[in-house]
């Protein structure tokens, strides 16, 4: 069986190896690959270092090195290369990266250097954390520089930041005016990407951030027909429980451009293609879509089994649809 | 005072560090800047970084920030970085970088990246390390990209690599048939290096290697004319001892060039400006040189303080020289 699913970083992540957890467990879907489309709209160039913050969060988590506490970064983690560059006085100092992360990001950037594309590089760093041998297959949304810039207005006038400076030096707390995806225009979606959704047997959505990581994904030229020309059942997990982001500022993100921060909210912005939604059980009585199935049950991922449990549903779900 | 020093790495780096420390002791001498003009042949492009080995070894050193056993790298070293790179599968392996180390080279890098040149970047390197506060300014030889080449014959067949395979993956163990600067010919001295030998009151060649660093310095176009025009005294330090190189593989340097692994054979490298030549004790009844004086004394810099005291007697005798 083909899965196919669309993440962003932490949530989608942890979501998703505990999929590959719970597929581990079933003898009837045995051979089930599994093709990720991760986010690249939070890249942001370092100290002249490419950074890719969902992918790496994605195959270090996959790869099982990830740090666990965190939920990005590497376990076991040092901060040496990044203390020697504030002492230099580089600029900035609000984005952590780490040792064994700065390996990383110098490989991917010589690569990149050397004219391969980014998911060639994915697909070699994927490689040496063992996820082919999983049956896990990690791709960028596209190859082509896409950066999500974020309009604020604060003190210094209003102005566009890159997506990293608000969420991670800003912690979302300056109001969001609007995202712009800066080079979606030019871009198209990365091989195999189409194809993965058009082939998929089940499509799934993590709890990802719908507006910075699934949207920005959604807006890939050919991305949002293929899901609504797909027959494969499109499953989502809401990253919303009863008002509120289970992580991150996903509602901050929602205020931006208008939508509610409820379960309901975020499948508004799926409804064209989306036929199954997991929500929270205490928001599945509030819940009422016109086409997707809506199922309640516990969403919050406290630990890898969690996590495998709330993959199992939604796969189930989707089984379930697709044999109905 | 002036002082100008053409230097390698280690050797040139200790000699002049000891420069400084005996600088201190001279209320004589207050007020004496010290400018370094480095090699940059020895740099290399690794992972997508430059590196610039002869220039960090002067910075680190004079800036008390190197691993001292070793000579060059930075002191409290850790190598997780190298080890991430190697997991990748990240060629090559046999050149030793730090976690500190690689700090320096990703700020240079992203310096280069932003069109900065190597000098107003070695610069910004030497003032996190304090030199400026202590009179010294270390500028690289060229601004323009020069690297040595190594042309040799092994079982692969005749072939030229970079300085740095044959130096430090070979250990200079198969046969140097002749040395390529490559880039030279497109090359001018950066700013600030005629200048610092035309006004200099003194100008030392520390024993560094007079093939492969001084040798290259010496290439650069209007370098060895600025010597031969210059009215301060030249003095250097042999690093040869009884036919043997003191550190590294001066003696390997010499043979594909010709020349014999002697104080006299190096000494007739500079015939042409030098004006002092400091060999060891046992040597000094060996070498006869028709212009330049020649004075024996220990020249082993054991520790610090022997280094202070080599550096000492080399300007003793320069200062000698000019007021005769």
């Amino acid at each position: 069986m083909r899965i196919t699913a669309l993440a962003g970083g932490v949530g989608g992540a942890r979501f998703l190896r505990g999929l590959r957890d719970h597929l581990d467990t079933r003898d009837d879907l045995a051979d089930t690959s599994l093709t990720v489309i991760g986010n690249t709209g939070d890249d942001i160039t370092l100290f002249g270092l490419r950074v890719c913050p969902d992918l790496d969060t994605l195959v270090y988590t996959l790869g099982d090195g990830v740090h666990e506490g965190q939920g990005w970064g590497r376990a076991d983690e040092s901060h040496r290369v990044q203390g020697e560059l504030a002492a230099y006085g580089a600029q900035p100092q609000w984005f952590a990266l780490g040792d064994l992360d700065f390996g990383t990001h110098i490989i991917r950037s010589q690569w990149l250097g050397l004219g391969l594309k980014l998911s060639d590089v994915t697909e070699r760093l994927a490689q040496r954390w063992g996820l082919p041998d999983r049956g896990v297959t990690v791709l960028p949304m596209t190859d082509d520089p896409v950066e999500t810039h974020v309009v604020i207005e604060d003190a210094e006038g209003q102005r566009a930041v890159h997506f990293q400076e608000w969420w991670v030096r800003m912690q979302a707390a300056v109001p969001a005016q609007r995202f712009i995806a800066v080079g979606m225009d030019q871009a198209t979606a990365a091989p195999g990407v189409l194809d993965a959704i058009r082939q998929a047997d089940v499509i799934l959505l993590p709890p990802s951030n719908p507006v910075v990581s699934i949207g920005i994904i959604l807006g890939v030229p050919g991305v949002r027909d293929a899901l609504r020309g797909s027959h494969a059942p499109v499953v989502g997990v809401s990253p919303i429980i009863g008002g509120m982001p289970v992580r991150g500022h996903a509602d901050a993100c929602l205020d931006a451009i208008g939508v509610e921060s409820t379960a309901a909210g975020v499948a508004s912005l799926y409804e064209d293609f989306l036929d199954g939604w997991l929500v929270s059980e205490d928001d599945e009585r509030g819940v009422r879509l016109s086409r997707a199935q809506v199922r309640g049950r516990p969403l919050l991922m406290s630990d890898r089994g969690a996590a495998a449990d709330l993959a199992g549903a939604a796969l189930d779900l989707a089984l379930e649809l697709r044999n109905s």
